[in-house]
């Protein structure tokens, strides 16, 4: 029997006459007197294939009656297209029906809104937009592996489940087997944790960074690729509860090696969508234009950025070129205060028209492990931090310098008040053969939502986690 | 100033001649009148590079009495090495001290046990043998990537959190964000999980299958790669709370085509760490040797399965064979009841010497979602299912093909008991354009543990989480 053949390889592969066996479900059937079209897709690529049918088969009334999100096999013949835009179609010579789908398929009607693709998530992979979008979301993953890969850092599968909160913000989910209804106690009448799983609290990881670092004091470069888990009750088109996470974390580098990395990596991560995505990229213009959403040329845009030189500059400055820009601002800009979502745009859209990477923030906005910058002004004080600021987006990565000195770690936990008891691992790399090293995280859904310009982080991850919802 | 190259790099593209800047930590060093050797490690390659220092660098006095464990850089000259089994070394003409290692450093000393390198997670990573590990734990992560990759497969990101348990077992982990002090009840004094994060009870994943099913039946083919839970209280070898799993899912495949694909997978992950590592797997070769572990001619061992064809008998043959044995069980071989490690160690080692898929189990053994085969005899129903055993880890992979009949599907939720409203939309699978199809499960840091000869699971992944540990 003729083995299936994918219909991206048959449109990369197969000749005009070649008999080949494909599979799909079907996009549509258009019937004519003698013969009926079916278009059929199998997610291999953004394109359908179109198939002929004539009467004499004897599966043709049967076929040529199925609905949208019907499937089947066909063996035929691959013939010169008639229709325009394909070149070619398939001559259907057996027909093999596997499920149909009835009049209640969700998917029937076109120009279903993202809202209710969300509600069925589920199905929604098998419309044109949301195979355009994980089809890049997949290349977007093999580029960050394969640029990893060649800068010679190593992969590395960081702890999910952990016993500390490395960013300090509280924002996470406990992790529990103990029964709710009959929680043991102790003397005092507190939880008993040490009857838990893990013989104390924990919890979802927010981060893989400070086990990157262990890793990269040995291995020298490695990378995180994984899960990560905010409790936070943000209901917005940018936050999730559960996300992926890029981490580097590079030994022997300082702030100005990971800034040039993380500007190589978004880079590239833009060069592989153009040139391995281009039938998807062109759908999601066509369905802007659909949906009367403006597209701003987006494609002309990630060309600009994959060619352009990443603007950098400091906090200090970008709150100069923001108090002297006249913009009416919902928050003034001031030194010591974040930046506000309306200043990154500010200067990535509009001021710099590039990527801006902005260097040496406050020490008082960033977490404890950044370095420290010497000789400062009191007050003034900033640390070796870094956010790349990408138009459409905002902040698409963060990172920074480690601090390395251990004297300095120490003073800055006592500082903010943190327990150094848990962190005496992450304080024996300052310990024992301390070197510079540097690293920063990229959201990968962010990352996603750039290179599609896809406006809801919802709309880019398989089966979203949000507030209330935990769906499929 | 000069870039500095990792040790890999030198060792591949430096000439005799070239001046270079390196950076690593100290392995060991060798004190002679005038002159000193540093060997150092940057973790970018097995191979340690030998530094020469003279005396009459301004910092030889330091440097040569740096211990073990402390971080230097050296700029210097490639040289030809008077040392056996080195090809290159090189002649420091100036070094920047980093960090210091003193002598409570806990790796000083050689031959630590694997505990006491377990119990310091965070700098096993920095010896030659977790390194060696950790270098080949990429290998196979790269390699799965690429591999299903060229399949035409696209990379899925299931969900980690999940409000069903896809097997049954009940071995799950609750995720919350309720103050267990203080936790909301209704009416009827039950806790109102409907005030919780996701407004339901929640929990970690113990498999991203069923979402990986709904994505194949759009995207034709794809693969999940992430991690997964299993809260039971097992203190094995064999087991970990957190491990990763890479489960392919393909649509139009039946049972013989995934069994196909476990079995060039796994030669393939064979083959790339005979390839990329041979440093590595010499290394833990060596290693067994100190440690006076069998090495049962691991890496032919490698190279026989990557050269062999699977053997494919069913779970019915297996008992046959089991029964027929004369060999002494602790459990006797029945039909209808699961085979035990050392019965799949016997097939896999004694009987047959190559890896063994065993397919169509007894239906009572397997999941609710397994194919049913047709027109058999009472109390003799089986599924399609298959376990790939391989010598010396038993399972590694275990998959099955999927009930596409809706019916059949109901059927086999309502008999043994599960709740199909929360399975709505995975029965939507078979409403709408089912079609047949197929897909396994492999454990990641098993297929670790095969190629690197590793005889514990902890051993294999960065910060190992076990019942009464989540350190790191």
């Amino acid at each position: 029997m003729t083995a299936r053949l994918s219909i991206k390889k048959v449109f990369e592969g197969s000749k005009v006459g070649d008999e080949v066996k494909i599979a799909g479900w079907i996009r549509s059937v258009r019937k004519n007197k003698s013969f009926s079209f079916i278009v059929l897709n199998d997610g291999s690529c953004q394109d359908n294939l179109q198939v002929v049918i004539n009467d004499d088969l004897p599966e043709y009334d049967k076929a040529s009656n199925l609905l949208t999100g019907s499937a089947l096999a066909v063996i035929g013949k691959v013939v010169e297209s008639g229709g325009k835009g394909q070149s070619i179609e398939l001559q259907g010579a057996s027909i093999e029906i596997y499920g149909e789908a009835d009049n209640t398929y969700p998917l029937q009607k076109k120009g279903t809104s993202l809202e209710f693709l969300r509600d069925n998530a589920h199905l929604r992979v098998r419309t044109n937009l949301f195979g355009a979008i994980f089809r890049i979301r997949h290349t977007l993953a093999m580029a960050t592996h394969q640029f990893f890969h060649e800068q010679g850092y190593y992969y590395l599968n960081s702890p999910i489940i952990t016993a500390y909160d490395a960013e300090g913000a509280g924002e996470m989910f406990s992790v529990s087997t103990l029964d709710p209804q009959k929680l043991p106690t102790n003397d005092k009448g507190e939880i008993d944790y040490s009857k838990d799983y893990y013989g104390r609290k924990s919890f979802l990881a927010v981060t893989g960074q400070l086990e990157a670092e262990c890793h990269a004091m040995g291995l020298g470069g490695v990378y995180t690729f994984g899960p990560t888990f905010r409790s936070e009750n943000s209901n917005t088109p940018r936050h999730l509860s559960e996300f992926w996470m890029v981490e580097p974390e590079v030994a022997f580098a300082d702030l100005d090696d990971v800034a040039e990395l993380a500007s190589e990596y978004i880079k590239r991560l833009i060069s592989e969508a153009l040139e391995k995505n281009k039938a998807e990229l062109d759908f999601l213009k066509q369905w802007r234009k659909w949906q009367k959403i403006e597209d701003n040329n987006h494609q002309e845009t990630l060309k600009h950025v994959r060619d352009s030189k990443f603007k950098k500059i400091t906090y200090t400055e970008a709150i100069e070129i923001l108090a002297a820009s006249g913009e009416k601002f919902e928050f003034r800009p001031e030194w010591g205060a974040e930046l506000q979502t309306e200043h990154e745009r500010f200067l990535a859209e509009k001021h710099f028209n590039v990527p801006v990477i902005v260097t040496d923030y406050p020490k008082s906005c960033k977490a404890f492990y950044m370095k420290q910058n010497a000789d400062e002004e009191a007050g003034k004080e900033t640390v070796r931090a870094m956010d790349v600021l990408v138009p459409g987006v905002g902040e698409l990565i963060g990172g920074s310098q480690r601090e390395d000195s251990l004297e300095k770690l120490e003073g800055r936990i006592d500082e903010m008040g943190m327990d150094k008891d848990v962190l005496w691992w992450y304080l024996d790399l300052r310990k024992y053969g301390s070197v510079p090293h540097a690293g920063f995280g990229l959201g990968f859904e962010r990352a996603v939502m750039y290179v599609t310009g896809m406006k809801n982080i919802r709309d880019v991850i398989a089966f979203p986690r949000t507030p209330k919802s935990a769906d499929f």
